[in-house]
C-alpha cells in the first residue's frame, strides 16, 4: 500500500490510472469498507479515519466486497501449505462480485489454479499472482510472452532463507547462528522452518508447474528435502572444494508427466546457480525454443514484491480501460 | 514463413488464429499478391504457384499491400545502417494501409522509432520487432510487463559473430581462421565486417536505447570500437588470465542523457558475462525496482529469430480478437 501511494501520481500521469482505496481487513483493524474511500496514511500502521466507513465484525467477504464497491482486490492473506486457505475463498468471492484478483499468497495457485483460472475467465476478470515467485520479477507474465513455446522443465533457486543460511554457514557460522543472522537481517521469519524445511521452495515450485508447464501437480507429489540436516563442516567443505550446497528446484517433464523436487544439490561454484548468494534468485527454462534462458534476480530492492502486486494493479487496469 | 507453416495447426487449435499469406515480395520472386492466398510450398525456396496473383512490377508497396488486402506485414529485409530504408517505408505503408507491421529489421527502431510507434498507435495497429535484439527472448515485451519501472542502464554480450570469433581465438586460431571458421558455422554473414566493428551490436543497443530508455539516441553517439584490433595473443592470454575479452554493450543514464558505447573488454571468466560463449547471449539491467535483472539466451535453436516474428504475430491477433 505504501509503493501504491508513493506511486500514485505516476500512475495517473503516466497510466491514466485513478484508484480509491474502498475497503481494508486486516486482524488489527477488522473489515472495514467505504465505497466513498479510505483516507490512509502513508505510513500503514495508523487505522484508517473512516467516520463514515462499516465494519463488518464478521468476516463476511463477500458483504465487505460488496460495501467496498471493489473492483479489485489485493489479497495478502499467509500462506496455508494445507488448504491454501482463506486466500481461495477470498479471491473466488472477488472474482464472482466482478473484482479482479491479485494476490501475494502462493497457497491458491498450489491448491486452486486451475479452478479460480477458469472462474476469473468466466467472469472477464484477471487472477493474478505476479509477486508469488522472485519477488515481482514478471515471470509468468514473460510465458505470456512467449506464446506456442513448450516448457520441458526448469531448475533454480528461489529460497533466499536458506540461500542466506548457507552463505552464512560457508563463513563458519552454525546451522542456528545463521538462522538468528538471517532473522536479524529481516530475511527469515520468526518461524523459518517453512523456508528450511524446503516448504517454501517447493509451493514455489507447485506454482510454476501448474501455471506455466499446466500440470497439476500436487505437493505431496514434490520430492523435498531441506537443509536442517546439512552440517557447517559439510556446507564449508562444500564451498572450499569448489561445489557449493544450494536448495534447487527442478522440474521436468517425463512422459506426460512432470517429475519435481526441492533438495540441497552441490553445484559448481562457478555456475550460474553457483554464484546465487545472498538473497538474489535464479531460474533456468527449458523450452523449445529457446535451450536454455535464463533469469536473475540479483539482490532485489525492499518493494521487489510489492511492486509484483503494484504491476498486477496496472494489468488490470490496462485491460478494463476502453 | 516455415516455422509459420509448421505451427499452423498450433495456432488455431490454441489461438483461434486462422492466417492465409496473401502476398509474397522478395528480390528473386518480385511482388507477388493474391488476396485469395497464395500457395506456398513448405521449402519456401520454390516460387508460389499462383496463376491469378497479380505481379507488380515496381516495387510499389503500398498497392501490393492492397491486392493483398494485408492485415499483418512481415518485414525481413536486410539493415540499411546509415537509413533504415527501405524498412521504414514499408513499415509506413503498412501502417498506413491499416496492417499491423512485425519487423525484423534494427534499422527502423534505431531511425525511426517514434514516428512509427506514433503512427502504429493512431491509427490503432501495432509496430512489433522482438525478433531484433537476443534473437526472439522477449525482452521489449518483458518490458511491456514491467510497467511504472525506471531503467538506468545495461550491459551485455550482444553478438553472437564477434563471441564466436573471440573464444576460436582462445583456442589459438588466427582472426581470419576465426572468421572462417564462424562463417563455416553459419554464424557469420560472408560480410561479417558489420559485425567485427561492432555495428550489429550497436545497432542493438540503440534499439534498446530508444525503445526501453524513451531517449532517441542517435548511432554516431555511441562509442564504437569492433574486434579488429585483437590479437590472438593478447585473446589467449586474456582468456589464460582468467579475463577473457568481450565485446561488450553498454548504457547509462547520466543525467538527462544516456551513454552508450560498444567495445572489447576484459570481463573476469566467472563472471555471467565472462561465461557466454559461442553463440549464447546475455543482458543485465539495472532498474530501480530490481537492481539487477539478467537474462541468458543459451545456444538459441534454428528457430530462435523466426519464433520472435510468430510470436509477435500471436500478439497482433490478441489485439484483434473481440
Amino acid at each position: 500500500m505504501q509503493l501504491l501511494a508513493e506511486r500514485e501520481q505516476e500512475l495517473r500521469e503516466r497510466y491514466g490510472i485513478s484508484f480509491r482505496i474502498t475497503g481494508i481487513a486486516s486482524r488489527r483493524l477488522g473489515w472495514i469498507a467505504d465505497a466513498n474511500g479510505l483516507k490512509v496514511e502513508k505510513d500503514v500502521g495508523r487505522p484508517p479515519s473512516a467516520a463514515s466507513s462499516q465494519h463488518h465484525e464478521n468476516s463476511d467477504v463477500r458483504s465487505w466486497l460488496a460495501s467496498a464497491r471493489a473492483d479489485v482486490l489485493f489479497e495478502a492473506t499467509s500462506l496455508n501449505i494445507e488448504t491454501g486457505q482463506p486466500a481461495i475463498d477470498h479471491i473466488r468471492a472477488a472474482l464472482e462480485h466482478g473484482a479482479h484478483a491479485i494476490t501475494a499468497n502462493k497457497g491458491p495457485i498450489v491448491h486452486a489454479y486451475r479452478q479460480l483460472r477458469d472462474l476469473a475467465a468466466a467472469r472477464g476478470k484477471r487472477f493474478l499472482f505476479e509477486s508469488t515467485v522472485m519477488d515481482g520479477v514478471p515471470i509468468f507474465s514473460l510465458f505470456d510472452q512467449l506464446p506456442a513455446i513448450h516448457l520441458q522443465g526448469f531448475h533454480g533457486i528461489l529460497n533466499s532463507t536458506t540461500n542466506v543460511i548457507l552463505s552464512e554457514m560457508e563463513q563458519g557460522l552454525s546451522f542456528d547462528e545463521a538462522l538468528k543472522k538471517a532473522q536479524a537481517l529481516g530475511v527469515a521469519e520468526t518461524d523459518a522452518s517453512h523456508d528450511i524445511d524446503g516448504w517454501d521452495a517447493a509451493v514455489k515450485t507447485a506454482a510454476l508447474v501448474n501455471v506455466l508447464m499446466d500440470y497439476p501437480i500436487r505437493l505431496n507429489e514434490i520430492a523435498r528435502e531441506g537443509i536442517r540436516e546439512l552440517t557447517t563442516g559439510a556446507v564449508r567443505n562444500g564451498r572450499r572444494d569448489g561445489w557449493p550446497f544450494k536448495l534447487v528446484c527442478r522440474a521436468k517433464r517425463v512422459g506426460d508427466r512432470v517429475e519435481a523436487s526441492v533438495a540441497p544439490e552441490k553445484v559448481l561454484g562457478t555456475s550460474p546457480m553457483g554464484k546465487i548468494s545472498g538473497t538474489s534468485s535464479y531460474i533456468y527454462f527449458e523450452t523449445d525454443i529457446f535451450p536454455g534462458l535464463s533469469i536473475t534476480e540479483e539482490n532485489p530492492g525492499l518493494h521487489a514484491t510489492a511492486y509484483g502486486m503494484l504491476a498486477d494493479f496496472i494489468r488490470v487496469t490496462r485491460d478494463d480501460s476502453p
